[in-house]
Protein backbone atom coordinates (compact mmCIF):
# COMPACT_ATOMS: atom_id res chain seq x y z
CA UNK A 1 0.00 0.00 0.00
CA UNK A 2 1.81 3.41 -1.24
CA UNK A 3 2.22 6.85 0.90
CA UNK A 4 -0.74 8.42 -1.64
CA UNK A 5 -3.37 5.40 -1.77
CA UNK A 6 -3.23 5.75 2.35
CA UNK A 7 -3.70 9.48 2.17
CA UNK A 8 -6.61 8.83 -0.34
CA UNK A 9 -8.26 6.70 2.10
CA UNK A 10 -7.70 8.86 4.75
CA UNK A 11 -10.08 11.58 3.00
CA UNK A 12 -12.40 8.94 1.65
CA UNK A 13 -13.11 7.64 5.34
CA UNK A 14 -13.57 11.48 6.76
CA UNK A 15 -15.47 12.05 3.97
CA UNK A 16 -17.74 8.66 5.01
CA UNK A 17 -18.17 10.45 8.64
CA UNK A 18 -19.08 13.72 7.10
CA UNK A 19 -21.90 12.26 5.02
CA UNK A 20 -23.17 10.56 8.05
CA UNK A 21 -23.97 13.52 9.86
CA UNK A 22 -25.22 15.71 6.68
CA UNK A 23 -27.42 12.86 6.21
CA UNK A 24 -28.95 12.52 9.86
CA UNK A 25 -29.52 16.14 9.78
CA UNK A 26 -31.75 16.02 6.48
CA UNK A 27 -33.36 12.79 7.57
CA UNK A 28 -31.80 11.40 4.43
CA UNK A 29 -32.42 7.54 5.70
CA UNK A 30 -31.67 6.17 2.69
CA UNK A 31 -28.64 7.77 2.12
CA UNK A 32 -27.62 6.99 5.52
CA UNK A 33 -27.92 3.55 5.16
CA UNK A 34 -25.81 3.11 2.37
CA UNK A 35 -22.55 4.48 4.59
CA UNK A 36 -22.82 1.09 6.40
CA UNK A 37 -21.75 -2.46 5.58
CA UNK A 38 -25.07 -4.82 5.73
CA UNK A 39 -24.21 -6.36 8.48
CA UNK A 40 -23.14 -3.15 10.79
CA UNK A 41 -23.87 -3.23 14.46
CA UNK A 42 -24.59 -0.19 15.81
CA UNK A 43 -24.75 0.69 19.41
CA UNK A 44 -25.58 4.09 20.47
CA UNK A 45 -25.78 3.89 24.14
CA UNK A 46 -27.08 0.64 26.33
CA UNK A 47 -30.80 1.11 26.10
CA UNK A 48 -31.25 -2.06 23.47
CA UNK A 49 -33.34 0.38 21.24
CA UNK A 50 -30.60 2.47 20.70
CA UNK A 51 -28.98 -0.66 18.93
CA UNK A 52 -29.05 -2.51 15.85
CA UNK A 53 -27.55 -4.99 13.87
CA UNK A 54 -27.65 -4.42 9.61
CA UNK A 55 -28.28 -1.52 7.50
CA UNK A 56 -31.78 -1.77 7.13
CA UNK A 57 -32.52 -1.82 11.05
CA UNK A 58 -30.32 0.84 11.26
CA UNK A 59 -32.48 2.96 8.70
CA UNK A 60 -35.76 1.86 10.46
CA UNK A 61 -34.13 2.90 14.23
CA UNK A 62 -32.55 6.25 13.47
CA UNK A 63 -36.82 7.15 12.71
CA UNK A 64 -36.35 8.17 15.97
CA UNK A 65 -34.74 11.21 15.07
CA UNK A 66 -37.85 12.55 13.57
CA UNK A 67 -38.69 13.18 17.44
CA UNK A 68 -36.58 16.11 17.36
CA UNK A 69 -38.11 19.19 15.11
CA UNK A 70 -34.60 20.04 14.00
CA UNK A 71 -30.88 18.69 14.74
CA UNK A 72 -26.72 19.43 13.78
CA UNK A 73 -23.98 17.46 13.63
CA UNK A 74 -20.48 18.62 13.54
CA UNK A 75 -17.56 16.37 13.27
CA UNK A 76 -14.32 17.16 14.36
CA UNK A 77 -11.35 15.39 16.30
CA UNK A 78 -11.30 12.25 13.17
CA UNK A 79 -7.90 9.89 14.11
CA UNK A 80 -7.68 6.80 11.91
CA UNK A 81 -5.63 4.14 12.23
CA UNK A 82 -5.14 1.45 9.87
CA UNK A 83 -5.50 -2.49 10.98
CA UNK A 84 -4.87 -3.66 7.24
CA UNK A 85 -5.29 -1.98 3.71
CA UNK A 86 -9.14 -2.35 4.32
CA UNK A 87 -9.94 -2.10 7.60
CA UNK A 88 -9.64 1.32 9.53
CA UNK A 89 -10.37 1.79 13.52
CA UNK A 90 -11.69 5.79 13.59
CA UNK A 91 -12.06 7.51 16.68
CA UNK A 92 -14.12 10.98 16.22
CA UNK A 93 -15.96 13.52 17.86
CA UNK A 94 -19.57 14.67 17.29
CA UNK A 95 -21.13 17.72 18.71
CA UNK A 96 -24.88 16.60 18.57
CA UNK A 97 -27.38 20.02 18.80
CA UNK A 98 -31.08 18.85 19.11
CA UNK A 99 -34.21 21.04 18.88
CA UNK A 100 -37.83 19.56 20.09
CA UNK A 101 -40.98 20.52 18.72
CA UNK A 102 -41.72 22.77 22.02
CA UNK A 103 -38.20 24.76 21.32
CA UNK A 104 -36.57 23.03 24.37
CA UNK A 105 -32.85 21.89 22.90
CA UNK A 106 -30.41 18.88 24.33
CA UNK A 107 -26.68 18.92 23.26
CA UNK A 108 -24.20 16.68 23.55
CA UNK A 109 -20.48 16.08 23.30
CA UNK A 110 -19.80 12.71 21.73
CA UNK A 111 -17.17 10.14 20.05
CA UNK A 112 -17.46 8.00 17.70
CA UNK A 113 -15.50 4.73 17.69
CA UNK A 114 -16.20 3.23 14.26
CA UNK A 115 -14.74 -0.01 12.43
CA UNK A 116 -14.37 0.77 8.98
CA UNK A 117 -14.29 -1.42 6.03
CA UNK A 118 -13.59 -0.94 2.50
CA UNK A 119 -16.42 -3.41 1.02
CA UNK A 120 -15.78 -3.58 -3.03
CA UNK A 121 -13.49 -0.17 -3.49
CA UNK A 122 -15.89 1.81 -1.09
CA UNK A 123 -15.51 2.49 2.68
CA UNK A 124 -18.50 1.87 4.78
CA UNK A 125 -18.80 1.74 8.81
CA UNK A 126 -19.08 -1.81 9.64
CA UNK A 127 -19.26 -1.43 13.48
CA UNK A 128 -20.38 2.29 15.58
CA UNK A 129 -20.18 2.71 19.33
CA UNK A 130 -21.17 6.36 20.63
CA UNK A 131 -19.57 7.35 23.54
CA UNK A 132 -20.23 10.61 25.67
CA UNK A 133 -17.95 13.31 26.94
CA UNK A 134 -20.77 15.55 28.01
CA UNK A 135 -23.68 16.95 27.84
CA UNK A 136 -26.21 19.53 28.94
CA UNK A 137 -29.10 19.66 31.15
CA UNK A 138 -31.28 19.14 27.70
CA UNK A 139 -30.09 16.40 27.22
CA UNK A 140 -31.51 13.17 29.36
CA UNK A 141 -31.20 9.78 27.37
CA UNK A 142 -28.55 7.37 28.96
CA UNK A 143 -25.15 6.92 27.04
CA UNK A 144 -22.26 5.11 27.48
CA UNK A 145 -19.68 7.12 29.23
CA UNK A 146 -16.19 7.75 27.40
CA UNK A 147 -13.19 6.63 29.68
CA UNK A 148 -11.80 9.41 31.79
CA UNK A 149 -8.83 8.49 34.54
CA UNK A 150 -9.60 9.64 37.71
CA UNK A 151 -7.31 12.35 40.03
CA UNK A 152 -4.72 10.20 41.69
CA UNK A 153 -5.62 9.63 45.74
CA UNK A 154 -5.02 12.71 47.89
CA UNK A 155 -4.91 15.11 44.82
CA UNK A 156 -5.78 18.57 45.87
CA UNK A 157 -7.45 21.04 43.23
CA UNK A 158 -6.03 24.22 42.48
CA UNK A 159 -7.48 27.38 43.58
CA UNK A 160 -8.50 28.35 39.95
CA UNK A 161 -11.95 28.99 38.06
CA UNK B 1 -6.29 15.54 -13.28
CA UNK B 2 -4.05 13.21 -10.93
CA UNK B 3 -4.57 11.87 -7.84
CA UNK B 4 -1.90 13.77 -6.34
CA UNK B 5 -3.12 17.48 -7.35
CA UNK B 6 -6.64 16.85 -6.45
CA UNK B 7 -5.44 16.08 -3.04
CA UNK B 8 -3.72 19.46 -2.56
CA UNK B 9 -6.70 20.96 -4.69
CA UNK B 10 -8.99 18.94 -1.66
CA UNK B 11 -6.49 20.96 1.04
CA UNK B 12 -6.52 24.23 -0.59
CA UNK B 13 -10.30 24.32 -0.88
CA UNK B 14 -10.58 23.30 3.15
CA UNK B 15 -7.77 26.08 3.54
CA UNK B 16 -9.70 28.74 1.94
CA UNK B 17 -12.92 27.76 4.06
CA UNK B 18 -11.20 28.01 7.60
CA UNK B 19 -8.99 31.23 5.98
CA UNK B 20 -12.95 32.88 5.64
CA UNK B 21 -13.49 32.30 9.46
CA UNK B 22 -10.77 33.47 11.12
CA UNK B 23 -10.33 36.54 9.17
CA UNK B 24 -14.34 36.83 9.95
CA UNK B 25 -13.53 36.64 14.10
CA UNK B 26 -10.54 38.67 13.59
CA UNK B 27 -12.32 41.34 11.35
CA UNK B 28 -10.06 41.32 8.91
CA UNK B 29 -12.15 42.18 6.18
CA UNK B 30 -9.84 42.53 3.14
CA UNK B 31 -8.61 39.12 4.03
CA UNK B 32 -11.81 38.37 3.55
CA UNK B 33 -12.98 39.62 0.48
CA UNK B 34 -9.51 38.43 -0.79
CA UNK B 35 -10.74 34.72 -0.54
CA UNK B 36 -13.64 35.19 -3.13
CA UNK B 37 -14.21 36.16 -6.70
CA UNK B 38 -14.79 40.07 -7.64
CA UNK B 39 -18.00 38.59 -8.87
CA UNK B 40 -18.82 36.50 -6.17
CA UNK B 41 -22.69 36.42 -5.51
CA UNK B 42 -23.70 35.41 -1.59
CA UNK B 43 -26.93 35.30 0.32
CA UNK B 44 -26.40 34.53 4.34
CA UNK B 45 -30.57 34.74 4.69
CA UNK B 46 -33.77 36.17 2.53
CA UNK B 47 -33.20 39.57 3.69
CA UNK B 48 -31.57 41.86 0.72
CA UNK B 49 -29.13 43.03 3.51
CA UNK B 50 -27.64 39.79 3.82
CA UNK B 51 -27.02 39.33 0.33
CA UNK B 52 -24.23 40.56 -1.84
CA UNK B 53 -22.46 40.82 -5.79
CA UNK B 54 -18.97 41.45 -5.79
CA UNK B 55 -16.16 40.86 -3.26
CA UNK B 56 -16.05 44.85 -2.47
CA UNK B 57 -20.28 44.56 -1.73
CA UNK B 58 -19.08 41.80 0.15
CA UNK B 59 -16.36 43.33 2.38
CA UNK B 60 -18.94 46.27 3.12
CA UNK B 61 -21.57 44.51 3.83
CA UNK B 62 -19.99 42.43 6.00
CA UNK B 63 -19.29 45.38 8.16
CA UNK B 64 -22.46 44.41 10.08
CA UNK B 65 -20.91 41.72 12.03
CA UNK B 66 -19.45 44.86 14.52
CA UNK B 67 -22.16 44.97 15.65
CA UNK B 68 -21.20 41.89 18.02
CA UNK B 69 -18.88 42.59 20.16
CA UNK B 70 -17.22 39.01 19.99
CA UNK B 71 -17.41 36.38 17.44
CA UNK B 72 -16.39 32.46 16.66
CA UNK B 73 -17.08 30.66 13.77
CA UNK B 74 -15.75 27.10 13.90
CA UNK B 75 -15.98 25.16 10.71
CA UNK B 76 -16.75 21.24 10.14
CA UNK B 77 -17.88 18.46 7.98
CA UNK B 78 -16.29 19.87 4.75
CA UNK B 79 -17.52 17.59 1.97
CA UNK B 80 -16.29 18.63 -2.04
CA UNK B 81 -17.40 17.64 -4.99
CA UNK B 82 -15.34 18.72 -8.41
CA UNK B 83 -17.33 19.58 -10.99
CA UNK B 84 -14.12 19.94 -13.60
CA UNK B 85 -10.51 20.75 -13.00
CA UNK B 86 -10.86 24.36 -11.99
CA UNK B 87 -14.94 23.88 -10.16
CA UNK B 88 -15.62 22.33 -6.79
CA UNK B 89 -19.07 22.44 -4.85
CA UNK B 90 -18.42 22.55 -1.01
CA UNK B 91 -20.92 21.97 1.65
CA UNK B 92 -19.69 22.73 4.92
CA UNK B 93 -20.58 23.49 8.79
CA UNK B 94 -20.38 26.35 10.61
CA UNK B 95 -20.97 26.70 14.50
CA UNK B 96 -21.29 30.58 15.09
CA UNK B 97 -21.22 31.45 18.17
CA UNK B 98 -21.79 35.40 18.33
CA UNK B 99 -22.18 38.26 21.33
CA UNK B 100 -23.71 41.19 22.01
CA UNK B 101 -22.28 44.45 23.91
CA UNK B 102 -24.95 43.86 26.89
CA UNK B 103 -23.12 40.10 27.36
CA UNK B 104 -26.12 38.06 25.84
CA UNK B 105 -25.05 35.26 22.87
CA UNK B 106 -26.63 34.63 19.71
CA UNK B 107 -25.58 31.03 18.49
CA UNK B 108 -26.15 29.35 14.97
CA UNK B 109 -26.03 25.93 13.43
CA UNK B 110 -25.66 26.39 9.64
CA UNK B 111 -24.12 25.32 6.52
CA UNK B 112 -22.35 26.35 3.86
CA UNK B 113 -23.26 25.75 0.27
CA UNK B 114 -20.40 27.34 -1.73
CA UNK B 115 -19.50 26.86 -5.66
CA UNK B 116 -15.79 27.38 -6.02
CA UNK B 117 -13.21 28.26 -8.69
CA UNK B 118 -9.65 28.41 -9.70
CA UNK B 119 -8.72 31.83 -10.50
CA UNK B 120 -5.49 32.26 -11.55
CA UNK B 121 -3.86 29.45 -9.99
CA UNK B 122 -5.91 30.17 -6.72
CA UNK B 123 -9.27 28.88 -5.35
CA UNK B 124 -11.64 31.45 -4.44
CA UNK B 125 -15.56 30.82 -3.30
CA UNK B 126 -17.85 32.58 -6.29
CA UNK B 127 -20.83 31.53 -4.47
CA UNK B 128 -21.61 31.42 -0.93
CA UNK B 129 -25.46 30.28 0.06
CA UNK B 130 -25.97 29.74 4.14
CA UNK B 131 -28.57 27.70 5.28
CA UNK B 132 -29.62 26.98 8.85
CA UNK B 133 -29.69 23.73 10.55
CA UNK B 134 -30.91 25.40 14.06
CA UNK B 135 -30.68 28.58 16.36
CA UNK B 136 -30.92 29.21 19.94
CA UNK B 137 -33.14 31.40 21.56
CA UNK B 138 -31.09 34.31 21.18
CA UNK B 139 -30.31 34.10 17.49
CA UNK B 140 -33.13 36.02 16.04
CA UNK B 141 -32.20 36.93 12.53
CA UNK B 142 -34.19 34.92 9.87
CA UNK B 143 -32.50 32.53 7.35
CA UNK B 144 -32.58 30.48 4.86
CA UNK B 145 -33.82 26.78 6.49
CA UNK B 146 -31.45 23.69 5.32
CA UNK B 147 -33.61 21.14 4.14
CA UNK B 148 -34.93 18.15 6.48
CA UNK B 149 -37.31 15.29 4.95
CA UNK B 150 -40.49 15.20 7.07
CA UNK B 151 -41.52 11.70 8.84
CA UNK B 152 -43.82 9.47 6.57
CA UNK B 153 -47.39 9.97 7.49
CA UNK B 154 -48.65 8.07 10.55
CA UNK B 155 -44.99 7.54 12.18
CA UNK B 156 -45.19 7.41 15.91
CA UNK B 157 -42.57 8.64 17.99
CA UNK B 158 -40.91 6.05 20.23
CA UNK B 159 -40.59 6.48 23.98
CA UNK B 160 -37.58 7.94 24.12
CA UNK B 161 -36.40 11.06 25.89
CA UNK C 1 10.56 18.51 -0.09
CA UNK C 2 8.01 17.14 -2.45
CA UNK C 3 4.49 17.63 -2.48
CA UNK C 4 3.57 14.34 -1.37
CA UNK C 5 5.63 14.43 1.89
CA UNK C 6 4.05 18.28 2.49
CA UNK C 7 0.71 16.46 2.55
CA UNK C 8 1.85 14.02 4.73
CA UNK C 9 3.03 16.32 7.17
CA UNK C 10 -0.38 18.18 6.78
CA UNK C 11 -2.05 15.25 8.05
CA UNK C 12 0.52 14.07 10.94
CA UNK C 13 0.20 17.85 12.37
CA UNK C 14 -3.48 18.05 12.24
CA UNK C 15 -3.55 14.31 13.86
CA UNK C 16 -1.19 15.68 16.50
CA UNK C 17 -4.02 18.20 17.37
CA UNK C 18 -6.15 15.65 17.28
CA UNK C 19 -4.61 13.83 19.71
CA UNK C 20 -4.36 16.26 22.31
CA UNK C 21 -8.06 17.14 22.45
CA UNK C 22 -8.42 13.39 22.98
CA UNK C 23 -5.56 12.78 25.53
CA UNK C 24 -6.91 16.35 27.52
CA UNK C 25 -10.33 14.61 27.92
CA UNK C 26 -9.13 11.24 28.71
CA UNK C 27 -6.80 12.65 31.37
CA UNK C 28 -4.61 10.51 29.94
CA UNK C 29 -1.35 12.98 30.90
CA UNK C 30 1.32 10.83 29.75
CA UNK C 31 0.09 10.47 26.21
CA UNK C 32 -0.78 14.19 26.15
CA UNK C 33 3.08 15.36 27.32
CA UNK C 34 4.43 12.98 24.98
CA UNK C 35 3.24 15.20 22.13
CA UNK C 36 5.30 18.02 23.24
CA UNK C 37 9.25 18.69 23.02
CA UNK C 38 10.71 18.51 25.94
CA UNK C 39 11.60 21.89 26.03
CA UNK C 40 7.77 22.85 25.28
CA UNK C 41 6.40 26.51 26.38
CA UNK C 42 2.86 26.35 26.63
CA UNK C 43 0.72 29.32 28.18
CA UNK C 44 -2.65 29.21 28.24
CA UNK C 45 -3.53 32.60 29.93
CA UNK C 46 -1.72 35.55 32.21
CA UNK C 47 -1.78 33.78 35.22
CA UNK C 48 1.31 32.10 35.63
CA UNK C 49 -0.12 28.72 36.82
CA UNK C 50 -1.44 28.46 33.41
CA UNK C 51 1.73 28.78 31.80
CA UNK C 52 4.52 25.99 31.58
CA UNK C 53 8.22 25.35 30.38
CA UNK C 54 8.69 21.57 29.54
CA UNK C 55 6.98 18.68 28.91
CA UNK C 56 6.91 17.46 32.49
CA UNK C 57 5.81 20.63 33.67
CA UNK C 58 3.09 20.74 31.22
CA UNK C 59 2.02 17.19 32.27
CA UNK C 60 2.10 18.05 36.14
CA UNK C 61 0.22 21.60 35.43
CA UNK C 62 -2.79 20.06 33.53
CA UNK C 63 -3.63 17.87 36.65
CA UNK C 64 -5.68 21.38 37.19
CA UNK C 65 -8.18 19.61 34.44
CA UNK C 66 -9.15 17.41 37.28
CA UNK C 67 -11.49 20.49 38.58
CA UNK C 68 -13.73 19.79 36.36
CA UNK C 69 -15.61 16.52 36.77
CA UNK C 70 -15.98 16.41 32.41
CA UNK C 71 -14.74 18.07 29.70
CA UNK C 72 -14.86 17.78 25.93
CA UNK C 73 -12.38 19.75 23.49
CA UNK C 74 -13.84 19.88 19.74
CA UNK C 75 -10.94 20.84 17.42
CA UNK C 76 -11.86 23.02 14.35
CA UNK C 77 -10.27 25.34 11.99
CA UNK C 78 -6.94 24.13 11.61
CA UNK C 79 -4.40 26.32 9.17
CA UNK C 80 -0.75 25.26 9.04
CA UNK C 81 2.50 27.18 7.00
CA UNK C 82 5.81 25.55 6.95
CA UNK C 83 8.70 27.78 7.44
CA UNK C 84 11.00 25.36 6.84
CA UNK C 85 11.10 21.36 6.05
CA UNK C 86 10.60 20.44 9.68
CA UNK C 87 9.09 23.95 11.30
CA UNK C 88 5.72 24.33 11.07
CA UNK C 89 3.23 27.20 12.57
CA UNK C 90 -0.16 26.29 13.33
CA UNK C 91 -3.35 28.18 14.27
CA UNK C 92 -6.59 25.85 15.17
CA UNK C 93 -9.68 26.78 16.72
CA UNK C 94 -11.46 24.58 20.22
CA UNK C 95 -14.83 24.66 21.28
CA UNK C 96 -14.02 23.19 25.12
CA UNK C 97 -16.85 22.59 27.04
CA UNK C 98 -16.14 22.04 31.04
CA UNK C 99 -18.53 20.58 33.95
CA UNK C 100 -18.12 20.94 36.99
CA UNK C 101 -19.37 18.21 39.81
CA UNK C 102 -21.97 21.03 40.97
CA UNK C 103 -23.43 20.41 37.00
CA UNK C 104 -22.78 23.43 36.22
CA UNK C 105 -20.96 24.28 33.08
CA UNK C 106 -18.65 26.40 31.09
CA UNK C 107 -17.53 27.33 27.50
CA UNK C 108 -14.49 28.38 25.88
CA UNK C 109 -14.34 29.74 21.94
CA UNK C 110 -10.53 29.35 21.85
CA UNK C 111 -7.61 29.46 19.48
CA UNK C 112 -4.30 27.50 19.89
CA UNK C 113 -1.27 29.41 18.23
CA UNK C 114 1.11 26.75 17.90
CA UNK C 115 5.03 26.56 16.89
CA UNK C 116 5.15 23.01 15.72
CA UNK C 117 8.68 20.82 15.04
CA UNK C 118 10.20 17.77 13.75
CA UNK C 119 11.87 15.70 16.16
CA UNK C 120 13.97 12.11 15.38
CA UNK C 121 11.10 11.96 12.73
CA UNK C 122 7.59 12.68 14.88
CA UNK C 123 5.80 16.48 14.95
CA UNK C 124 5.63 17.59 18.53
CA UNK C 125 3.79 21.11 19.67
CA UNK C 126 7.18 22.78 20.73
CA UNK C 127 5.34 26.49 21.46
CA UNK C 128 1.89 26.73 22.29
CA UNK C 129 -0.51 30.06 23.09
CA UNK C 130 -4.10 29.71 23.65
CA UNK C 131 -6.09 32.74 22.28
CA UNK C 132 -9.63 33.26 23.52
CA UNK C 133 -12.39 34.49 20.51
CA UNK C 134 -15.60 34.12 23.42
CA UNK C 135 -16.74 32.09 26.39
CA UNK C 136 -20.03 32.11 28.11
CA UNK C 137 -20.96 33.17 31.88
CA UNK C 138 -20.04 30.30 33.16
CA UNK C 139 -16.52 30.25 32.28
CA UNK C 140 -14.83 33.19 34.36
CA UNK C 141 -11.30 32.31 33.90
CA UNK C 142 -9.13 35.36 32.39
CA UNK C 143 -7.43 34.20 29.52
CA UNK C 144 -5.54 36.21 26.41
CA UNK C 145 -7.90 37.98 24.13
CA UNK C 146 -7.84 36.78 20.24
CA UNK C 147 -7.10 40.03 17.72
CA UNK C 148 -10.20 41.40 16.66
CA UNK C 149 -10.04 44.48 14.30
CA UNK C 150 -12.54 47.73 15.93
CA UNK C 151 -15.29 48.78 13.69
CA UNK C 152 -14.21 52.14 11.98
CA UNK C 153 -14.94 55.72 13.60
CA UNK C 154 -18.12 56.78 12.96
CA UNK C 155 -19.35 53.55 12.30
CA UNK C 156 -23.07 52.66 12.28
CA UNK C 157 -24.62 49.53 13.06
CA UNK C 158 -27.54 48.52 10.54
CA UNK C 159 -30.74 48.08 11.99
CA UNK C 160 -30.24 44.02 12.09
CA UNK C 161 -31.26 41.51 14.84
Amino acid sequence: MDDLQRITDRLAITELLVRYCIALDHMALDDLAALFTPECRVAYGPDERLQSVGAAALRSSLERMWRWSRTSHHLSNVLIEFDDDDTASATSYVLAWHERADGSTATVYGQYRDRIVRLEGRWLIDERRMLMNGNDAGFTLELFNAERNPAPPGWIAPDLD
